[in-house]
């Protein structure tokens, strides 16, 4: 049971949070933060936060979960603001799509990890972003990857651990590094693949003309290509390590078939596409 | 209208073609023509075709209209077993996803292009395949691309645009070459890339790990990684000098995505972004 809980950055992951503790009487009392007083005041009208501020020393007053929902190139300047007005017994989490970035930026905002911070990534979304575009029920069965750090309390840790819990969600935990190489394998590539894909496309001389024929495994493939660019800019440069690693490693899995292909080596193409069938559906179902 | 049309191949293209084609009361007779008794029994007591033959010579005997729904790499046989046996006034055609590849497949077996040869490729389909898939509205408002050569005579082209338009498609006209170069650009190379991340994902040493965590986006991202592969083999060797040329440029794409992450050029990331945000969202719709 949190007494209260403050949400910076009340978008839709943010205000998903709230809408489903809320909803799970999980919390008594909620503060949104953020820059746009319009935005926020959207929250409180739609009744998703209580109250809002906009100074975050204040926002952070008396709260015992703090939870940074802002794009990652933010997170340092957020941990900087609410470093010396947190209350003793506060608890602070985020939900970045990259955690290394976030604990590094933690360790430089806050000068040594404190052992109430405790990273977090629930793995959910939509295309949609924006306070009206959140809903409670965002992250039922959806998973919660926590990377707690050496320096996170185990108390701190159950204490995040129960409030995903609280909405629905399966929590699990893994170190940063490890979630950053899943993410980047799972998420941050097809991503960058999509844009680069449709990137490749809009190049081409008959540009009109391509998209025209594209048939609807080419929509499939691209829906990702439509997410927000600022977000994906920052996931690119704060996970740039994990993500370059498998650019190369795709890239190579890609020059083999077209190296096949071009050698007219039908056995081989046959066997990397059976395999690709197989894994797929092994794994992920239709 | 068609006299009496010869489907060689039944399945999901073949059948659905033939399904509409008896909807419109576009033609009198419908044969099937393949190597699988047993499959083209079930296509009959599915009311598909009215009778079937598994010698090529004899299907095509007194057809009016021929058209070949089998994979890329079964087209020239099937050319070689018809050329000596078609009516006077037959007109043929294909459905296959390359066209560059069919066109010379046709020269071979033919000895020259005839002027009732007209390739053609309509641009449907399922992950299904096999006739019990096929259904009279897979045609419709879909698009069909016609790519005469420069032996087909106007009349045989105009009856193949009219036989597709009766099944509710849109026809259009190109060269082989530039079919292939869309088709490389908006069908060939998202499958390959699909196939290839798979394939990337599965060489991971914690696969399982990798794909539990795979989020919504990569299951539509790799839907089309399950599709035939057989049929996606054939697509490859057939398509190979465009797809080659697709996959170079989007490695280059990729390359100069990949750069601007590892120099940390949150700029040029956000533009190039925002580029393919654009572009997907103005040509394709959400």
């Amino acid at each position: 049971m949190i007494r209260r809980l403050c949400v910076i950055g009340v978008g839709l992951i943010g205000g998903s949070l709230a809408r489903a503790l809320r909803q799970a009487g999980y919390c008594r009392d909620i503060v949104g933060a953020g820059r746009d007083p319009q935005h926020l005041q959207q929250a409180v009208t739609l009744g998703v936060i209580d109250r809002y501020e906009t100074d975050l020393a204040r926002a952070v007053q008396d709260a015992d979960m703090v939870v940074v929902s802002v794009p990652l190139g933010a997170m340092q300047a957020v941990f900087a603001a609410i470093r010396d007005h947190l209350a003793e017994d506060a608890v602070v989490t985020d939900a970045g799509s990259a955690k290394a970035s976030v604990v590094a930026d933690a360790r430089a905002a806050f000068g040594k990890l404190p052992a109430g911070f405790v990273p977090g990534h629930p793995i959910a979304g939509t295309e949609q972003s924006g306070v009206a575009a959140s809903f409670p029920d965002l992250y039922r069965d959806k998973r919660v990857i926590l990377t707690p750090t050496d320096a996170s309390a185990a108390e701190a840790v159950a204490r995040v651990r129960a409030m995903w819990e609280a909405t629905g969600a399966q929590v699990t935990e893994m170190s940063a590094e490890h979630h950053d190489e899943v993410l980047a394998a799972t998420s941050h590539l097809p991503h960058l693949l999509a844009f680069a894909l449709v990137e490749s496309l809009a190049r081409l001389q008959d540009q009109r003309e391509m998209f025209e024929y594209a048939a609807g495994g080419f929509r499939d493939f691209t829906r990702i290509a439509s997410s927000d660019p600022v977000m994906w800019r920052d996931i690119c440069l704060a996970n740039r390590t994990s993500l370059h690693v498998m650019i190369e490693r795709f890239s190579a899995d890609l020059q083999e078939l077209d190296r096949a292909m071009c050698a007219g080596d039908g056995e081989r193409l046959l066997q990397l596409f059976s395999d690709a069938r197989r894994a797929r559906d092994r794994y992920v179902g239709k």
